[in-house]
């Protein structure tokens, strides 16, 4: 099936962090594919894949980078697709990755998440897709009613917990 | 004609800054409409405009605040569409407002852009709508390809720059 | 015993942090309930909670959340009981939540504390209390007196303590 | 007529700000006290001060100050009234003054407010006293829902506004 | 005369910024060149820049951006030529360029001086020029002695300085 | 003998730090005492102490607080001695506390040393003191000229290290 | 008079906020001189200045430098005095300065202040002097005195303005 | 063989980081040699070592320091050879470092590389000597070139990699 998000990576070393993105598109059965591909460190192959993406079917661009993570901006600046950036902190706790990601200039736009938010990342491409896809838009709204009823569970075991009372 | 993009702000004094995106959006031809709605001092009507959002026909909304910006993320949490969020600077260079809308709780997605990113916002909502519609998709490409030529005009001009050169 | 005071947390991932409210109020004898609630994933619910605690007896509301924590400034925009935050440290060292709650802007007011400051929320919860009920300010005094003394005797046992000097 | 709320500034320099706090408490009728005190340069002044306030008939204090704000966590610890802090931005933007107020030991507290916060200090007040007084709590009421129709009021006129719209 | 360094900027509107370091070059009679370019909004031409300096005789490369200042690291990864990278303050301070540009991942390097440090690029390009080039070692040598001799001049000067004392 | 130096620390937690103070001074052999003191807890005792420590004969005070860090600021405000504050990073990286400690208003002064700082207040400590006890002066000297050998004797330890080379 | 203090400073420019230290000194009868030396441009006279400060008199130095403020840190290591660091704030709001100056590694001290606190430089400048010359100590009691006085005097003025109030 | 690098750490616990310019300049068979030296408790040696370099053959200079990080800047003071600067993360994830390296004043330059970045000390040292020397050039293009493969390669495997999907 024609992959319709494509999910990028600077670095395989992030992938625990964008399988979240993996498995909720997954659950939302939106095909999607993943790459590694670095705006440093393979140039050639990001502009071969961004000039592309569109023309093969791909509607929304996830990419996740690190440090000074320049890999959602570069593919947003040679794509008309929606790109969503994803922050990894690798160091200085992925501030530096955020602010390279979101301080975008004019013109050229980052849909950009939280820190090490692939989930949120797939979310974002699952609202982009619902808007002409009533199959993706349902299964959504199954998710979004599953997200509430987890915290009114959790709730309601509050409610039962025992404490032992203790002034520190 | 029914907007597809809803611009809500969180104090009219945003103004300024949300013009840039109403006027992309204008030139885009995308209709739009303007709000002005607090998530700390009109949540009624917060709720009643998120929850009705979609029904309307709005397909993209854009949220703007600043300080412990609030706003985009509270609409996010009750419509299924996508909103972009803007963290406006009013107080610590806007670090507040861009920390309150970027770092979201899984489930719950904010689209941000940078500080003071109106007319990235709106460059995203119109990427969005481009999926679906090809006369918004071709204005887009043709604003695209007038950035670059502005650079290369702009390089061009800078050729024939003379300096008066001393060292500081 | 009708609850004074009532504790929100965004997340249940976050009760062993608010457990030293609970054990402070409970030294307090000052009745309190405990719930979860999120302001991004069970808006309604919030909302349902907010209008309604002042009529139900509640008299101060001790709200906690991290990143991009919304539920205090949320709860307090629709109550007119003090509310009291508490920034959660889940990202960024807790600052994107210190921000998030503590940026309010003008006309709805949070009472922020400190960073994971689940203890001086109750503090301040029982302060507030103090003002009107004369056993809560009995207990508060001795409470305050055993702090001090615990210093007191700290600094005793110090003056017998006996070092290995050495420099390194 | 005896003042029930105390404000200490640090330096009458931060009397523009404070004026904020003092006139949202007149017109609430909250009769109020205003003093400069300085943890630093009159620190007898403000022992005198804090242990003797809630004999006074004093039920809540606003302090605030800038820098190395010490005053309110040392206020709140001679004194069980609830103490509200004010950071007041002087040099770092204010966040060597957020940080030295929010930031206090377990055991004493305070109730911490946004930067330069004055008016969201005297909110918090008459919140607090709101709790016993029925007329406060009216006055109160009356102010909430003018701020809703404020921005209600705003949003009209954006409806109104007409752009002059160009692309950037 | 070809030229041996090439300075790029992302935008014009750096122009009176990066005009130090023409000055400094063009006093240390080192031949350069000027390029208005961006890594977003002209990207292609960035490549064909960056792929093509070497071969045209460039030895060193300076490259300024602000924001999400992907510039410099981008043209490194396209180049093996020494790439000095400034930091420009448009936001955030010039914070958000800084780690744009000097986190760069391992093995794509840019040589990053401080915020606006448009006259230490150029320092920096000399003295990598003067490693081969004795006529601009000579020049960099007399420069360096001037720095000094201006420091101990404003330092007779201040031995002369009358002050009106005054505690404040 | 009577203590020349008096340590005091917010917090007995902090014990480990202020270890590497006292060693120091001792192998300065000038004599000291160590307390535990707080600004917010035992504010009776700071004011008992920082008033009298000058005619017990005390000439130099280091002061540790982590947090909203009053106590250095607090004991300066009361006493003529010159007052070295150490940032204790409890929280934060001990960025609060560094900013609680530095900026204090004009007319009262810390003198502080880094994060977790305490051998370097020792040092300062003994540096003051070397102004007018040539005993202690001289065995600073020795001190410092065993900073310089560990660093050169380290320098030939590091001539004979062999490598295993990798690119990584 | 043989000067007893010496300030340096990074930079001529650093003049204005450095006048607020020489006038404390001269009101406080305390000879002093000051000069501009750079740990960068002028390495050779600061190594000179600081080898033999200590033969000429000279009790205590402060040194003031913004940016990468290597200078109090450097005259730090060549010489036994006690050095009292300013963080001229430049850039970055002094942060860089500040850093710069007060993370001094083990061993070698430098005594920093707030960022521009150059009366604060001078008022621990005569706190360390004051320990062996009574004139100075008594002068300096004076000035305290006379701190206190201007607040409590403050507050007697702020007991009689009369406020326009106005709920914003 | 005379080294042509200089690589100076401020400590030998900087070693494990260092490691990786050595390796990586022994793979580009560049000589070079490695010293600890400190600006704060070695000046003398860091003068001798500075002022000398270039006579014996030294090219470039790579300066690793933590904290207070001067090392690097009070070398480029003394020698006209490029010092390229690696901030350590010892304290405040090596944002004092950072900060205390490349904000450099006017005139005296470091080549600045992000945090603990070693690798890239040595990738900029061997572009610099690549200019004039093509065996070193020839072996960075093929490193260069490895990079790219590592990337393509991993996401080849990537490809295969087979999840298990849920949503959490």
């Amino acid at each position: 099936m024609t992959p319709l998000v494509s999910i990028i990576m600077g670095s395989t070393s992030d992938l625990p962090i964008l399988k979240k993105a993996a498995d909720f598109l997954d659950a939302m059965q939106i095909p999607f594919e993943m790459n590694a591909l670095s705006a440093h460190r393979t140039p050639i192959e990001v502009e071969k894949f961004a000039t592309t993406a569109a023309d093969r079917g791909i509607k929304v661009i996830i990419a996740a980078a690190g440090m000074a993570a320049a890999l959602p901006g570069v593919i947003a600046a040679m794509t008309p697709l929606p790109v969503i950036g994803i922050p990894i902190n690798s160091t200085l706790d992925g501030r530096d990755a955020l602010l390279s990601i979101v301080q975008m200039p004019p013109g050229i736009s980052v849909a950009t998440v939280g820190i090490n938010g692939a989930l949120n990342a797939a979310v974002m491409a699952t609202q982009i897709l619902s808007l002409t896809d009533s199959g993706i838009a349902e299964r959504f709204a199954t998710y979004r009613a599953s997200l509430s009823a987890k915290i009114v569970k959790a709730n309601k075991d509050l409610a039962e917990v025992k404490y032992d009372y203790k002034v520190n």
